[in-house]
């Protein structure tokens, strides 16, 4: 482990972190909440002299970053921004225990959403606005963040390319021009101009702040909503504007890479993107169609399509805004979310789950495996958009299948063990999927009006865990409870 | 595909048919019950009429039988003996639907054990041996039965070998000795063998009857009680001799021949065989802790291990027999118990569920992953009890484990759709669960003390696919919706 160098990195994290709580701090000022504003300035003060300290001590850091590093410069970078930027929530008084805090803020980093505070409208705007950009940078990635700002950084040998891999989601990542850097910064120019976008459209429904927050959840596929009800009591207009946009952050980033340099055509070509519309239109007419048919009080068409549309773009883009308790919903519409949950977006989005590229090459798989039982002597590969997906790609997509399927049954075994549950496995099972895939909301005792404020410690600290490794995919969190990886180099 | 060589093949299987409804049908007529022991002997005389006519039919089958032609003889074979067995107890009045029978004996024959018939002590005895009796031919395999008794079959080109691999359950067929039809017949003898004993255990606590019905129900791994309690209302000597044989059928039978033939040691250091039983007493400890810290009534440690005891064995070992309504269970108790459904029991054991051997190499095949995300220029082999499992047995278990969870997700879907569920993504998924791993009971709307009546025709015929696609793990159900299997060589 080449720790110096990792140092280097971490003082750069601290250091965007006290400039990233100035906004927040200023808010809570400007709002005449002086405890809440000197909570944040506490905070940020420390982490620029840790940052400061961090940065002179591995000033002379060796070459040498490769993979290995890369996982654990992550895995770490996410674990300490979640452990900081829940100071300010604990300190201020906002959230009544340490771990409540750093469940909120690994939620919001993560993108996950779920929530341990019921009454979001008594907090103040600074910590609203700090949960909400917590989403906003965690969907796009912090170190992305750091690696397109940053000049020096991302000529150094391997660095980029370890650090890009390790936090960007999906089997592969897609460079979309041969430097990592330069790719990094084409990914956060389109976040940036799709957010703004959103932003711009939610002002014509709500204030500007709460379309800031509302657009950063939405933009980070996060879920922390700023009215104790969601989205719900926002008019039709709000809730079709974000159900838009929810959908377009669920969506390969590349692609708007590739229409806006007019490759139209192989966008619409693209296999993972017409699997997730068919994946997306299919759950919107299936649920329709089952609220319709229900007894569940939906009776006008408009209002149910509105109402399906949004719930599916808000679990398949695992952002979890809601607009209806999907929990009272018949069993069909839940088993569809349920599977939504686990699907997820694109790869290359801010979105999480298992993703439908990886869903594609899974299949395809099966497919392949099944061809070959029957003839045993042919030999056949495995086509996404008419190129051949490497043999290493599929053996990582399974791997990745089966470490995603163990955690979920190690999690779900032991939050059963949590008195919350109360004996019912759907609660236990469902707030897995929700944290993991980083949803937010479950079934249940975790449906969208309840929250997670009633699990115990223990059980919170596996969330964080779960919603940690959901968003990192794995190998990041994963690499740091390995003792040979911290040997010295 | 050729056509009559299968026709062939499936004379046999007719013929064997009518063979053994014999004892049931004279079980029949001994207790008087007349309507009963005429419709077994209708179904018997048309079993041995079309028997006779396709063996005549197909007298001159060409030579050619491969892969495929396997899959497709045993996917058919199944179907139709599900199919056959059913006519008596609809003929009979003994269950009110065709579909009910049909979903009774695939439940049968896949050794699944879930029932539609909630009064099972009002059933004709010759009724109840024939269920028992499914239970106990399904276990091993009809086909590898007929492969075993019938001597000229199995010298065909490549018959015996394909139609054994498309049967046996687990990763790989275990060749125990070069020749396969051997290795069926020690199988099968092994098989009486454990039986006979466990039969004669059973004698000293109930009747002769009872006793051979419980122990062909725990040879196959079945579950199909004769009592409505199931195994609850014997005393503790049934129930311990029980669930030590529910363990024993679970156990590859391979390694009853290294015991047989002195080889001990290997025995002792079979991978499969460690995973398992670390599995099943850390679930045992696990449960009967946690009942025992629970307000669930359990207050004596011996009766909580032997409670505990029990219900894991008839799950792991996918047998399904209950002594304790374990749905009311704390939620880890229960959630320790849906893992056990999905793992289930040993490689070429007559258990079913994804088998230890495939989790095996599954987990080896994370960490494998893991290590080479990590140091991507080594190179590493899959190693179990010292020897390399070929690459190719890797991609057909990760191919497996994938389509096992499509058949999950697409069944629970369709199942939701039952209004029996009653908006309970529980009863749906269990009984999925317990239908696809033949289990028998699941939990909520399908738990130990419920049975599958009240689900719909469309419901039991999805069921009676999913016990089947379980038991025959997949492929030679799967094989036959594909067209191009069908066209003539």
């Amino acid at each position: 482990m080449n720790y110096k160098l990792m140092g280097r990195f971490q003082a750069m994290l601290f250091g965007a972190i006290a400039v990233f709580m100035v906004p927040a701090m200023i808010l809570c000022f400007a709002d005449g909440d002086k405890t809440a504003g000197l909570s944040f300035l506490y905070v940020l003060l420390g982490c620029a002299a840790v940052a400061g300290g961090l940065f002179l001590f591995c000033k002379d850091a060796a070459q040498g970053f490769f993979a290995k590093e890369g996982f654990v410069c992550v895995g770490v970078a996410w674990i300490l921004i979640s452990i900081i930027s829940a100071l300010p929530l604990f300190i201020s008084g906002c959230v009544p225990t340490y771990v409540d805090a750093l469940f909120e803020m690994a939620s919001g980093f993560s993108t996950t959403g779920a929530s341990v505070i019921a009454d979001v409208e008594s907090l103040p705007r600074g910590i609203l606005y700090w949960r909400s950009f917590s989403h906003w940078l965690g969907g796009m990635g912090i170190l992305v963040f750091l690696l397109a700002v940053i000049p020096s950084e991302g000529k150094k040998q391997g660095f980029a390319m370890h650090l890009m891999r390790a936090e960007t989601p999906g089997p592969s990542v897609g460079k979309l021009v041969p430097k990592i850097k330069k790719t990094a910064s084409i990914l956060y120019a389109t976040y940036v101009i799709l957010t703004v976008i959103n932003f711009i459209f939610l002002l014509f429904g709500m204030p500007a702040f709460e379309a800031l927050c509302t657009a950063m959840g939405t933009a980070g596929t996060g879920g922390f909503g700023v009215k104790n009800d969601s989205i719900a009591g926002y008019g039709d207009y709000v809730q079709i504007v974000t159900t838009v946009f929810m959908f377009l952050f669920s969506i390969n980033f590349g692609c708007y890479y590739l229409v806006l340099i007019g490759k139209f055509k192989n966008v619409l070509k693209d296999e993972e993107l017409r699997v997730f519309l068919f994946i997306v239109f299919g759950s919107i007419a299936m649920i329709t169609a089952n609220l319709l048919i229900s007894d569940k009080g939906y009776t006008s068409f408009g209002e149910t399509l509105k109402d399906a549309a949004f719930q599916v773009a808000s679990i398949v883009s695992t952002t979890g805004y809601s607009t209806a308790d999907f929990n009272l919903w018949p069993a069909f519409s839940k088993a569809v979310l349920l599977f939504l949950m686990v699907i997820g977006a694109c790869a290359g989005s801010t979105g999480g789950g298992l993703k439908c590229s990886r869903l594609l090459i899974l299949v395809k798989g099966v497919a392949r495996n099944f061809k070959q039982a029957l003839h045993p002597q042919k030999v056949a590969t495995i086509r996404i958009n008419n190129k051949t997906v490497e043999e290493k790609t599929v053996e990582n997509t399974n791997a990745y299948f089966v470490a995603y399927m163990s955690i979920i049954v190690v999690s779900f075994l032991l939050i059963s063990l949590d008195k919350f549950v109360n004996g019912d496995p759907t609660t236990a099972f469902t707030a897995v999927l929700a944290c993991f895939n980083n949803i937010g909301p479950g079934l249940a005792g975790v449906g969208p009006t309840a929250n997670f404020s009633g699990f115990s410690a223990v059980s919170k600290i596996i969330f964080v865990f779960d919603m940690l490794a959901g968003r990192l995919e794995i190998y990041p969190i994963l690499v740091l409870f390995s003792k040979r990886v911290w040997k010295r180099a």
